[in-house]
């Protein structure tokens, strides 16, 4: 008799030469991640921001929608997308990124999402502040973790569930968090989370729960799926490990000149080029990028641009380069206020989760 | 020294045993099909329709952007955006594949975008129609092709170019051919040629050339890369065989039930289970689609739902299925009015182009 374990396997790491698979690969087909020359726009369009949707798009009808505000609360309530509208209206320009953005290019490799280095977006999310209604909610002194549940149905790992993850009380009581109704000015699309998500500025995406319709307070630690098994760090499969939480920094080239359309790789003419990309933790402010020309042996300051997303966006870097005929691999390194910066050797984790490892921008300058 | 020819490489054909490459890999991480639950909508909504961009998106200033009309023509022209929105606005919903769709299902395995069934979607174009622009311009008795130029650039299998792909005369004066602006009542977004694209209904997506700033009468045919090189219908590197043109008529299962998360398998409980889908082609209007949940052994007619979208987009199709525990192969199968059908076993060409093989759903219906 066939079962849910039958259908649905444990993680597994692949083996040393082990090639991409026709289950990665079918993933790769159907989440995507942003085209690197959409760098160049600071608020990244409709369709251009990564996705990642673990099960599927679910069928949510608007107007029946309800968010239900339960558990360790004096008072649970549920509210319909036009009360949430007609509260306290935000708007924060926020970086996300996936947790597990690199994990293609680990050795050995994590089998999963096969992300290679562009599950990132930085988009403008208005909402309305989760705190106070948490506070109106009476939300116990007592509580542990805030539980929050999409609407997306599906099976992981064995594990037949709703999405759902949990943050620290203290963590889903910070003023920035947001429960986003619209993206870049316009409703959600249903691919971000249509008509409710949750947006934890700062931290990985698995965190910024879409589809969003039920938040529940609890007072001893949530150990569903995401929170105890999927999303940590471990070293193997016995480790416990400990939770993903926020974005390691990471700045990001946009790649110069044009492509080669199967490599991807650059082309340019010789001459002056101003290098740019990206750059954002969710630690810290940006203090500092980086560039490399020659893979990592040597290093240069960038210049940075002012910070005008505000706290939670990615931030703007130029860096001038005369090319000169040649090959070159080029890089760019990002550390941030708290003291962390990028590795230039691979970190390792059984998840393949929040790797920061620079990028390596193969180019090519032709003769004149 | 280096050359184009260290940067780009010739097409090539995957040998039996081997898998999907890093270069395959970071193609489909940047191009990304529709995911196939998002069948269920009848106008794609935007980010979820398929995406192929040969080299990169171009900056393109949507105010200084101008569209030359010229070659085999009495009076060439030159149009802004402003000017073109005063001429008279049609819209089409149309149905828009991508020729390699299917590919990286092929055995032995053609080298490029590696789709396997999602490269599709169903937008709503509107612009302007290009039949009176070219008789205004009075072109020649003697057209042969209609080249159209995007501002896209890049190199590919060692060719320097600017994306260009030529329609014959014929096919660029009928009525149906638009200059678009719009998508889904939306200015188009930059992923999808912004501001300004050739559609052309009932063809495979090369010819619907994206950013497009060129329009260029020949007397002689066009032997640009992308028509005598790229897209054509061969057996192996040697044969000149034939362009790709119209979309060979293709059904899609969505999904049903919950996926898994990394295999994508279905799953169901027993019991009755609506199946539905969509089918389109673009030779003629579909006729029929049958259903089989036996991986091709059987077939049974599916109930189609009126066209309402017009000539030119899918159709809805529907069949009614009692699931009982066990596993299941779902496949739909269309065919046209023109006496098509897709096949249940694959054609192939080394370009992987116009493959239309039956997509394979793969079901497991748990016991109660």
């Amino acid at each position: 008799m066939t079962t849910m374990d039958d259908v649905s396997r444990p993680g597994r790491v692949a083996g040393p030469d082990e090639a991409i698979s026709a289950e990665e690969l079918q993933l790769a087909a159907r989440n995507h991640g942003i085209p690197l020359e959409a760098l160049r726009y600071d608020v990244t369009p409709a369709g251009l921001h990564y996705l990642l949707i673990h099960y599927d798009i679910p069928e949510v009808d608007p107007a029946a929608h309800t968010l239900v505000v339960d558990g360790a609360v004096d008072r649970p309530f549920t509210l319909d997308l036009a009360a949430l509208r007609e509260r306290p209206r935000v708007s924060h320009r926020v970086t996300l990124e996936c947790a597990g953005n690199g994990r293609a290019l680990l050795q050995p490799r994590p089998v999963s999402q096969p992300w290679l280095v562009e599950a990132v977006g930085n988009a403008e999310w208005t909402g309305t502040p989760l705190t106070p209604l948490l506070r109106e909610a009476g939300i116990s002194p007592d509580a542990v973790d805030v539980v929050f549940t999409g609407a997306d149905h599906g099976v992981e790992r064995g594990v037949e569930q709703d999405y759902q993850r949990a943050l620290p009380a203290a963590d889903a009581l910070r003023e920035e968090v947001l429960l986003a109704y619209e993206m870049n000015g316009a409703p959600l699309l249903p691919q971000h989370g249509a008509p409710l998500r949750l947006i934890v500025p700062g931290w990985y995406g698995m965190a910024h729960v879409k589809w969003l319709r039920g938040i529940t307070v609890r007072t001893e630690p949530f150990d569903g799926y995401q929170n105890a098994v999927a999303y940590r760090l471990r070293r193997d499969a016995d480790d416990p490990g400990v939770p993903v939480t926020r974005i390691e920094p990471r700045a990001l080239v946009r790649p110069p000149g044009f492509p080669d359309f199967m490599s991807r790789t650059r082309v340019l003419r010789p001459g002056r080029c101003v290098l740019d990309g990206r750059a954002w933790s969710g630690h810290a402010p940006v203090s500092s990028v980086e560039v490399t020309t020659d893979g990592g042996q040597t290093w240069a300051p960038a210049l940075l641009d002012p910070a005008t997303g505000g706290e939670w966006a990615w931030r703007r870097w130029r860096y001038e380069w005369t090319a000169e005929p040649g090959r070159y691999v080029l890089g760019a390194r990002a550390a941030d206020a708290s003291g962390r910066r990028q590795p230039v050797e691979q970190a390792w984790n059984r998840g393949g989760f929040a790797n920061n490892l620079v990028q390596r921008v193969e180019v090519v300058v032709l003769p004149e």
